[in-house]
């Protein structure tokens, strides 16, 4: 139950971080912190976080994560779909509390039809600089791959694993300054779910690219570490 | 006495630090670090002075870290107001100094009717894009209550204690990231009072809601990770 | 074999993450993430991957690298040839998919006239900012010695190397940062070549200089160390 | 002597990154790093070199750290003069480099009478934002006193030492990111001298006080750790 309550936390913090700091602070004219701002609030909630309950939970607040562990033979199946529910339900709820936050604000209101609407994911007309689908999906594949790769390499047991919080966190920042303009940045299948709820309309239609290419890609990428890196000896 | 020391360092270091990048550094046009630079500069006040003086007095630099470190059961309570007290007088040191610094500029004034004045923090017309109080306590609450659950979590026994540092200095980049547009940022009571001492009208009036929220936010996650989190067997 | 598939992962790494960021999000008015940003997403590329899979194939990802540690006594001469190999491969593969991307994008085309095209490198008229053969052969050379400098110093047996991967990762997104504007920074043939092959024309003429400056600075580097440096006792 | 090269090599590095970061990209319209570009960059130098040859010399790179560090006990005064001469002339060499580099450019000139030319330190009208003599003397000795409180601290025997190289790089990216707009920031007089000696004209009379507050700061700073924070027991 405590790693249930840790993955709920951290990924309330994931996409409270993450999407509010796109919300509230990427496109101020002048000051405000852009992409690359955004890129970084990404990854150090993870990073944060992966030092903070990483000893209780393992860290995942991700379920593509949870998944590609698996697929790796570093998680217990049968915890899969608790880690799953515990992480979808903290992120709903971190995009609640970002909706109250700017309701606040007498010009608030989400306009489903406009690409990345209240921090969503999307592809074709709702990619932010218009990606089709077919680029959309193969960069969520890639970058979920190689954000698993990093995940499962860096916690090898052979590896310098007390800096693992570090690489993960930063992998994320890394993931976030090449492909916010392709799909706003998934690779997070929690964290596409919670802004499209809030949105509907299209950005929610789309929402299963963003669980189906972060999930195959985590699930390969638990395979290939297993079969052509790890040291099996 | 060494302890208090190094908390009248510390907390000098934050805002001197911290306010210091806003007031120089962050509006010039084209070249100026913007909202990112800011939250950098807070973060790594705080990132280097943990490694600098943690050792000698635990590193809080902020009343609320003091008030939720003992709540989660980890600071001696008649070490609660000399440590608060040390705070603010650092902080308001800092500011001191930077009004110094900045008062040899011809054009220098505060104009105390402006948001974010002298790097005050605010709410409603005192936010700097315009939050109502509501917004800017539960934004204040949450940010603090994610702050102390990170340096309580990062410096559990059973946590890799000496990355405590890292993960706590870009914690407070990473709030800042987040919120400046809300309230300029406070999540310490002794960074808004100074600042808001200097400035004095308005934005002194406000500064309950920085003590409250901050205090009550850090308040909860001590007790949420006692009893939720951490492993007492 | 697993060493080389860790070096064609972590190539491709490179390239997918470094010139992806540039090609991607970095010139995007108002939010792009600009130079600092690509820099941020060069070094944290092999930051990331250095301890992902830096346990598994020592983390080169870089032919002047391997030639480097080879020149400062730390690389078996007989897995050099190999090593470089795959590092190509991975290089040219990410280039590949970053063109199946980007294709997708109705105005997508790459005009081998321009400077930076494809993120490739050049000098004179092909370096982004107007710098001569002189100019960005001096660059090359000077910031590949200070590369290889760091990451022979910081895997030293005598020195802090469990922080190396953060060094040697943060030497690159440094090394970004002073060199973009000469010539849109290579110090890593690989990642040049594949750049450069997709391009064709004068940038892939001008291959030649970022094979033979970023190489010779790296062989440099490993006699300065060994004969200046290191404490052979 | 390896010590000194040590010295030499990582002055070097501090000048041709951090102020060839300045002159090569900080100013270019849309895409430069700007100041805090130019922060991350200084910063870097450090940090790298910290872990790339620290082990050798102790990686101060700058004549205040130095004298700080004798001042606070922790280093022989028979190296001091050795270790100054080593640092100045690599800075020099740096600033030459960056010189051959600049000069490939067309359009290159150094007009001593701009403020911040060739990336030199000023006051007054050699400010980068006109701030005056006192403001700029208040600054680089308040500056220089926190990066040595940092550094002492940081190795302190009793610190989690093997962070220090973080902490020390990070405080002077955080050093960067408040100064620039009052001095162009020097806390390092060796940078201060290699840049006005390529100058001359008002930024090389002005040079002395880049050595005097940095330096008095320094030994403040060792005073001050020495006998109000050390655990001298």
């Amino acid at each position: 139950m405590k790693k249930l309550f840790a993955e709920f936390f951290g990924t309330f913090w994931l996409v409270f971080g993450g999407c509010g700091s796109a919300l509230f602070a990427a496109g101020i004219p002048d000051l405000g912190i852009g992409y690359a701002g955004v890129a970084l609030a990404f990854g150090l909630t993870v990073l944060t976080m992966a030092y903070a309950v990483g000893h209780i939970s393992g860290g995942h607040f991700n379920p593509a994560v949870t998944l590609g562990l698996w697929a790796g033979g570093r998680f217990d199946p049968k915890k899969i779909i608790p880690y799953i529910i515990a992480q979808c339900i903290g992120a709903i709820a971190a995009a609640g509390i970002l909706y109250l936050i700017l309701s606040g604000k007498d010009d608030f209101a989400i306009d489903a039809t406009q690409a990345g609407a209240f921090a969503s994911n999307g592809y074709g007309d709702f990619s932010p600089h218009g990606y089709p689908l077919m680029s959309a999906f193969v960069a969520e594949f890639i970058l979920t791959f190689f954000f698993l790769l990093v995940i499962i390499g860096a916690t090898d047991k052979l590896a310098n694993t007390k800096f693992a919080g570090i690489a993960i966190g930063l992998a994320l920042t890394l993931i976030h300054l090449i492909s916010i303009p392709i799909t706003n940045t998934s690779v997070n299948p929690a964290r596409s779910l919670s802004q499209a709820v809030f949105v509907g309309g299209e950005p929610l239609s789309q929402v299963w690219l963003f669980w189906i290419a972060p999930v195959f890609g985590a699930l390969i990428a638990g395979i290939v570490y297993k079969n052509l890196l790890q040291n099996n000896t």
